[in-house]
């Protein structure tokens, strides 16, 4: 068996996309372990989260002692020297509502990805279920993709699409894509755990193997699911 | 019964789109009748395809007698006017590859639907499907919608989405896409005949009625289907 792929999951608000993750290690559906959890809000869920089983949980103040802002140069440092100390192999973005510096997603170059609410390129940005609604699509979705210095631009690895229903409004909606979210952001990473994922210029290859990943994970009706990766 | 609805479709290709509108008047499955295409080529195929069901083609030419290019304003009230001559009550651009004008789109105002193998907002322009390949989505569909002053901004119908296959290229993706063209198009016209589409803002309402439409198309494994309109 190979060594487990140590995750460190960047997160701001309740975490469950991290719970997916903590979900999927623990039923061993995935051969990672989350190393620590990162977040900049002090008061975020997804650290108590962590705390509850037994992840080191670190809230990282975006502000210096005295209330002022701090410089994102500096924030990002203590950032990348936790994940270094927690001997970090892949950063998950998992509703990290901060943008990264290209200098810190250069240094994690191809071992940091991140999950966003809309099928990519559409509706990236902070408000991915919102702006759906708003522009009154009839498919929704979510991406997890590789993070580049491009807002929510970097190569694809998974999508999936959900229907937009009569009646939908933001919450409905995103609890809707969230519940695909769980489904393919543990599976991302299992593949690229699995040293499946090649980056080719701006795309990605996923390196065939019959594994039936679907079966691990309860289907969700009228879900267009990537089986085929 | 109401009175058919008469369409005239607009188209520059091979005339698929055209097809599965023609199958579906045919068919019984809309109450509608293809009054008259226009193409801006003389030998699209889908004006043989138009001939060959007695229906009404016309060639619009863009240029002049001499070969110069034509004033827009002048090729499109031309096919302004072939529309008033054949009574139609719905223009549909069925893969017309001409960007029509705001002054030619508000005469027809909420008359006037295309259909786009993308999933808007997404890969709005000339070539949806190829500019999917290269993104290296893993979902991709298409968007019916009405058309208004921008390109491919119109407030969207229907949208359905499939899956981007390992080792698909445009070719493929593009046949996979046209099959689920076929099933939404005629099913959009068929909403609009009911009189089931309401444009509020920059949104459709599409008012309920238990019809199962899908009930009246094959089944195609693998799409997702907004079987809710």
């Amino acid at each position: 068996m190979r060594e487990k792929l140590r995750l460190g999951v960047l997160a701001s608000g309740s975490g469950t996309d991290l719970q997916s993750i903590i979900d999927a290690c623990a039923g061993g559906k995935i051969n990672c372990i989350v190393a620590c959890v990162i977040s900049d809000r002090k008061n975020a869920h997804c650290l108590e989260r962590a705390r509850a089983h037994g992840i080191p949980a670190h809230f990282v103040d975006p502000k210096c002692g005295d209330g002022s802002r701090k410089q994102k140069d500096a924030h990002e440092k203590e950032i990348h020297e936790l994940l270094g100390e927690h001997g970090v192999k892949l950063v998950v973005g998992a509703g990290y509502m901060r943008i990264l510096s290209p200098r810190f997603v250069e240094a994690w170059n191809g071992s940091i990805i991140n999950i966003h609410p809309s099928v990519l390129p559409a509706f990236g940005g902070a408000d991915g279920q919102g702006d759906a609604i708003e522009y009154g699509v009839r498919i929704a979705g979510c991406t997890t993709h590789f993070m580049d210095e491009s807002v929510d631009g970097g190569p694809v690895i998974l999508q999936a699409a959900v229907k937009v229903k009569r009646g939908d409004d933001r919450a409905s909606l995103a609890e809707r894509i969230l519940q695909v979210e769980h489904q393919i952001l543990p599976r991302t990473i299992d593949l690229y755990e699995q040293g499946r994922l090649q980056i080719e210029g701006r795309k990605v290859q996923i390196a065939p193997k019959d594994d039936s990943w679907l079966s691990r994970y309860p289907v969700i009706e009228g879900v267009l699911y990537p089986e085929d990766y």
